[in-house]
C-alpha cells in the first residue's frame, strides 16, 4: 500500500523566524483573515503571547524564536552583558504567562546552548542561541511525533474520532501517522465555547489535511456518543497528574463520563505526565473572567442582567479515562509511575559507562 | 414567613390577542430587541409559527388565538362555511409546525367549544371560539401550575438548580411555585447552542423573575456536576416515552449522564408521558440542516470548508433519570403507567354515575 502524505496545515507552522524579526500567524481571527503579526523584538513577542495573538503549542515557539531576537539585539554588548540582556528576555518571556511550562522550557533550551558555547558575543552569540532555538524546535516536534504515533497505533482503521478544543501538534501529527500507516479516521470535532477553538481551528486543520471532518456543539457529544457514531474520544491534556487525572479544557470531563456510559474508549494525550502533581489537588484550575461566555466573536449572547462563569479546565478522574499517550507510548492511568522509571532508564543508558 | 411574589417575567404572556389582531413577541430577537410582529389573520400567524417567532409552548398559545381572528374573519358566513373555514384555518396551522403536538390541541379545543355552540355565525360564532382559546389557555396554564408546584416540592430550600435549553411555562411556573412555598434556589444555565435559547430564554427570564442566575457554555455542565456545585438537574421535556426515555434538546442527554457519575439527581419535566410512544423506538429524532450548527446569531463561527451536524434532540435512558414530573405530580420513570391509571380514574369519576 503506497504510504500517504499528509498536506501541511497552516498552523503546523504558524510561527516563523526571519531576518526581519518574529512572525506569528494571528489565531484569534483564523481561519476567517489570514493575518501575521511581525514581531521585531523579544518585547514585541511578549506582547503578542500576552494578547493571546497564538496559544497552545505557539507561544513556546514564538519564546524560542524571541530569544534569537534578543540575542541579535544583544550582539554589539560585551558577552557578560549579552549573557545578562538574555536572561532579562528570558525572564520577561516567561512572565507573558504564568501558568505556561512551555515558555520556561524554551527559554532554558536557548540560554543552554548559549552557555555551552562559552561566554560568546557578536555572530556566535547569535548562532549560539540560534542553534538553541533549532534544537528546542526539534524537540519539541520529534516528542509530538512520537507521540503522534503512539496514538496512530491505537486508533483502529476507519475509526470514528470525537475530539474537543485543540490538540495542536499531538492532532497534526497523529493525523499525519495515522496517513503514513495507510489507515484512514474521521473526526467529530466540538466547537469548543466560548472561543471556539474546535470550530475555527481543529477543524480548519484537520480540513486542510484532507481528514473527513463535522463540527458538532459542546453539547452534542453525548448524542454521538450514544448513537454510536464514536469509536474513539481523543483529546490533548494540559497537564495529567502522576495517579491519572486528566485536566484539559473544559467540557473534556463530561464527554468522558459520557464515553465511558457508552463503552468507548477515551484516550489522552500528553507529552509526559507532571511529576509536580502526583494528584488532582495540586493542580489549581484556573477560572477566567464569567463574562468571556457572554460572548462569541465579539458578539454579545446574554443581556447585561446574566452573569457569566468560566471555569476554563476541568479534572477528568481516573476511572473515565483508558490510556494516557505520551511521547514514550501509551499508558494505563494507573501506571503512570512506568513513564518516570522509562525516562530513568533511559538516562542511565545515556550516562552509563 | 411571608409569601413572596415573583415577578411576571416577559415570555409569561409573549403572545397575545387585541382587537387588531394577534401579537407575538419575536422570540429570535429577544432578549437584545423586544419586538412584537403583529398578525391580522390566521395566516399571517401561520406564517410566523413556520418562520420561528416564537417556539416552545408559543405556537400553542399563537394558534388558540389564531383560531378567533379566523371566526372573526368568517363571523359574516352562514353557519355551516363559517365551520368549514374554521376547519381550513385550523388544518393550516397544524401544518405550520409537523411535529408539534400542540398546535392540534390548540385548535381542537376551539373548535370544541364552537361546536357546543351549535350551528352559529355572527358575534356567537367569535364568542364562542373566544371561550374555546380562553378554555385553552386556562388549560395549559393550569396543567404549567400544577406541574410547576410538583417541582418545586422536589427541590430542596437553598437548591442549585442546573438547566439547559428553555422550559417555558414549567420554569416559570416552577420558579413561582418554589417562591410561594418560602424557598429560594439559584439556577445555572447553559447557552444551549446553536440558537442560545439559555441565554438568551431561559437566563434572561430567570434573571427577570429575581432568580439567581448565572449561564455557562454547554460543556461547562459536567465541571460544575463535578465540583458539587449543583444539587439537581431539572429540565422540560420534549417527549417521555411510556418506559422513561427523555426527549429533549440535544445537551441533555450529557448534562443526565455526568448528574447520575456524580450522584446529583435529574428530574425531567413533561405535562404528561406519551401514550402514542411507549419506547424510544417510537421516537424519531429530528435532524436539522448541519449548517446551522456554523453561526451564532448570525455572525459564522467555521469556515466553508467545514461541515457541520445537528441532532436537535438527544434521548436520555431512564438509568439517568430520577424523577419524571408531570401535572399529576412526580414519578419514577419505570412508573409512568400509573400516570395513565391516575388518569382513567379520574375520567371514571367524571363520566361515572
Amino acid at each position: 500500500m503506497a504510504v500517504r502524505q499528509t498536506v501541511e496545515p497552516t498552523l503546523a507552522r504558524s510561527v516563523r523566524l526571519d531576518d526581519g524579526g518574529v512572525l506569528i500567524l494571528d489565531r484569534r481571527r483564523f481561519p476567517f483573515e489570514r493575518v501575521w503579526v511581525r514581531c521585531a523584538t523579544a518585547e514585541d513577542v511578549a506582547v503578542a503571547i500576552e494578547d493571546m495573538v497564538t496559544q497552545s503549542s505557539g507561544p513556546y515557539f514564538a519564546a524560542l524564536f524571541a530569544m534569537v531576537l534578543a540575542a541579535r539585539d544583544a550582539a554589539n554588548l560585551p558577552p557578560a552583558d549579552a549573557r545578562a540582556a538574555l536572561d532579562r528576555a528570558g525572564a520577561r518571556l516567561i512572565a507573558s504567562r504564568s501558568t505556561n511550562n512551555h515558555l520556561r522550557k524554551a527559554v532554558a533550551v536557548v540560554l543552554a546552548e548559549v552557555d555551552a558555547a562559552g561566554p560568546v558575543a557578536g555572530a556566535d552569540l547569535v548562532a549560539a542561541a540560534a542553534r538553541g532555538a533549532a534544537v528546542g524546535d526539534e524537540r519539541y516536534r520529534s516528542a509530538s511525533r512520537a507521540l503522534g504515533e503512539h496514538s496512530a497505533k491505537l486508533l483502529p482503521d476507519g475509526a470514528r474520532v470525537l475530539t474537543h478544543c485543540w490538540a495542536d501538534a499531538y492532532l497534526i501529527e497523529t493525523v499525519a501517522a495515522v496517513s503514513r500507516l495507510g489507515k484512514r479516521v474521521s473526526f467529530f470535532c466540538t466547537e469548543t465555547r466560548p472561543y471556539l477553538q474546535g470550530a475555527r481551528l481543529t477543524a480548519e486543520t484537520l480540513a486542510e489535511m484532507g481528514v473527513d471532518t463535522t463540527l458538532i456543539t459542546d453539547g452534542m457529544g453525548a448524542a454521538v456518543l450514544g448513537a454510536g457514531e464514536v469509536d474513539v474520544l481523543l483529546t490533548a491534556a494540559d497537564r495529567v497528574t502522576m495517579d491519572g487525572h486528566v485536566v484539559n479544557k473544559v467540557g473534556t470531563l463530561g464527554l468522558a463520563i459520557a464515553a465511558h456510559a457508552f463503552g468507548v474508549p477515551f484516550h489522552a494525550q500528553v507529552q509526559a505526565p507532571d511529576p509536580a502533581a502526583p494528584t488532582a489537588a495540586d493542580v489549581p484550575i484556573e477560572h477566567r473572567a464569567g463574562d468571556e461566555v457572554l460572548h462569541t466573536l465579539g458578539v454579545r449572547t446574554a443581556s447585561d442582567k446574566v452573569r457569566g462563569h468560566y471555569p476554563a479546565f476541568d479534572v477528568t478522574p481516573p476511572r473515565f479515562v483508558t490510556t494516557i499517550v505520551t511521547d514514550r507510548g501509551p499508558f494505563a492511568p494507573d501506571a503512570l509511575a512506568d513513564y518516570q522509571c522509562f525516562q530513568d532508564r533511559q538516562d542511565y543508558r545515556r550516562e552509563g559507562p
